[in-house]
């Protein structure tokens, strides 16, 4: 998850966790547009041979990322964002630039799915990390974010 | 699409109509549960090497069909009737036995889905057939469908 | 529930519909928007002095019908049928001319509401009194249903 | 907006704001459930004669607050707060205690709704306040909350 006009650092990260989670065999969900973090986190899991990525779109009709193998049209407009938690095993946020980003991460955090921030603003993770309940670890990058996924499974 | 608790015959239907579509290619997507015309299309579907399956799931934390390769859980009750639609190129009713497929078929419908029903009863056909702007054909059998599935794509 | 395009006789019946059920002291909610069967059972509905009209908008900020009271706005798309019916106590369908109507129609039956189809076109009563599990009363005109609706409350 | 297992603090303000707005004429619309904030607010706005309470509730058959004048039924989980704030014209969040909370106030901000945080612990406050474009107002009780209300109405 991330902003559709994220900053360059947030793409790079994105791009960098798309690639390393296909190479661990994760599918790849995102918001499914052709636009930063979502794009860029897709790109980079279709480097990787025989990965598969999914895109939740918010309309019925639009042309989503061309790295989406599988889009999921919704028609939900914002509220598409609880699908794409619901989804997910583990959400993963780059940067939490935007309320878009900020709903996600609150929404998966009240479904009880497990929250990796990577390298948010302070203020974004001292409000996150001050929920209760929030099952939530913070990482400065792709790397780090990518080597602790599979601890963070729950057993759904 | 079909009901849950379906007839054998439908179940069949889908049974094949998965397999089918599956060996063209076709990713395979239902609402997900381990029941019924949703199980069957899955499980014809998955003796095809190499396909793919979607189960859009309309709860947030249920266990999909054993059959299910991708669970998009919504939380949507049967709000989630309209995310199948919209998801699919070609939307295939296997039987009309319910409200919940006839919900579906509607909806298709009115997103501009292509339709294809197969073996439904004679007042379902009929009453579909008779809306306006439909985009209905209406076939006696899995084979019969999976034939002309290519030819409904619409170019989104 | 009915079609923004709707025959006159439609809306006529709705129009009455409206009138009556608030009369009745019932509040009538409808899609909300300034067409067809919707806007025309608001106006009769806000023709009662002390009457409350609820319109149940698909999107995020259009303008609804002029005799709508409270606003919700889902951004639900078609989806927002199934949130129409399940705010209802009882159902009504004022003709099935298209699609839309047909899903609120199936939704209402699946989700357990009772529904009344005023002067719906045969093959539509037949197929939904077809399936199973309805709970469907099938009226000749507005003022039938009105004298029915109080019967067909459920105890929620 | 606020916590259903709210701090007694966040309560009073919210039966007190619930009263106030009342007072002033304004639709009073919560969560709907008979629990914490959603309780007060609502609880607040019946004291006051003629007041108008609605209620949007997660599932499709839950009992509502009895302080609800009109229940909306959505069965959209937590997917319901997008239509909570879509449908208001300010948007009121009294602490924001929980992920809920903060998810509701995300997607207020996403979809250009006015904010009011009423007694926001401060890594909230200070964390909504960074995100770009956000159209917030911070105020420490009630009072201040129904005071700015009207100033904050966008012109739908």
């Amino acid at each position: 998850m991330g902003a559709a006009d994220a900053a360059r650092v947030h793409e790079r990260d994105a791009e960098r966790l798309g690639e390393l989670l296909a190479q661990q065999g994760w599918i790849v969900l995102t918001g499914g547009r052709p636009f930063g973090v979502m794009e860029a986190a897709m790109r980079g899991a279709k480097r990787v041979h025989g990965s598969l990525t999914i895109g939740v779109l918010p309309t019925a009709d639009e042309a989503p990322s061309s790295f989406v193998d599988v889009a999921i049209r919704t028609d939900l407009g914002h509220g598409r964002n609880n699908v794409n938690v619901l989804s997910s095993d583990v959400v993963f946020a780059c940067g939490i630039e935007g309320p878009g980003t900020a709903s996600e991460v609150a929404l998966a955090i009240k479904n009880g799915r497990p929250v990796v921030l990577v390298a948010p603003a302070e203020a974004a993770s001292r409000f996150f990390l001050s929920l209760p309940g929030a099952k939530i670890r913070v990482v400065p990058s792709a790397d780090e974010a990518a080597a602790i996924a599979v601890t963070l499974l729950d057993n759904r």
